[in-house]
């Protein structure tokens, strides 16, 4: 979808989906450290009506210890995001950063690596959610 | 600090450092929509003693909108991070992601408008953090 993320559409409606992300964020060892609910805020702070949209900030403890004492910079880029939405045409579409792309903007060899291992796991648990439809 | 943050050094220390930084970032329409303690977080997860450092996600919702209406995909780079922490010399940092480093990942001419006023307010609050204390 962009040169900064990665993504899956799931033929699961977003209710449906948003666990199931959850489930297999948690079989990567990602927890989910922060959450927004975005229709809800835009209805909340704005009055509009937008789509259903959440962000889950995804964080595995390890990674994020090993990048913030290579780097304390980095702490600015976590967690992870993992967006479920909506796309025009109702599909539910997974959408994570991808930690190769923010890595690029740091030249620390310990955030590469730590990027790297975020990355595949962050594809693992798209590439589970996208196998388990099919 | 990098090629992708902003930053300035407070005086203060970090336990009256958080409230100021909220403040400031609230002066300049900024709403936290997520905060994670990384010290608590690491202390709960690894057991692992890390300097205070809390990870605040700022938002302008009417930013927010504009850039997800415009680039879907953008969403995994919000909120703008906002993070307060202590450096091996003991001082108080406040770093903020740079938007425009992000905004350097997208073509969209929206995102970059975003981008730039976003930018623009949360220099505005950082400076309003070290003209506080001089």
């Amino acid at each position: 979808m962009s040169d900064y993320t990665m993504s899956v559409t799931m033929s699961a409606d977003y209710d449906e989906a948003v666990p199931m992300v959850r489930s297999a964020l948690a079989d990567q060892g990602f927890g989910v450290l922060t959450e927004i609910d975005v229709k809800a805020t835009m209805k909340a702070k704005l009055d509009v009506d937008v789509p259903a949209q959440i962000i889950l900030g995804a964080c595995r403890p390890q990674l994020a210890h090993q990048v913030l004492e290579a780097t304390p910079s980095l702490g600015a880029m976590l967690p992870c995001n993992v967006v479920v939405r909506t796309d025009e045409s109702g599909a539910t579409v997974v959408e994570a950063i991808d930690p190769d792309a923010m890595a690029r903007l740091e030249e620390s060899a310990v955030v590469h690596e730590v990027a790297a291992e975020a990355k595949r796991r962050l594809r693992a648990a798209l590439d589970a959610l996208s196998e388990g439809e099919h």
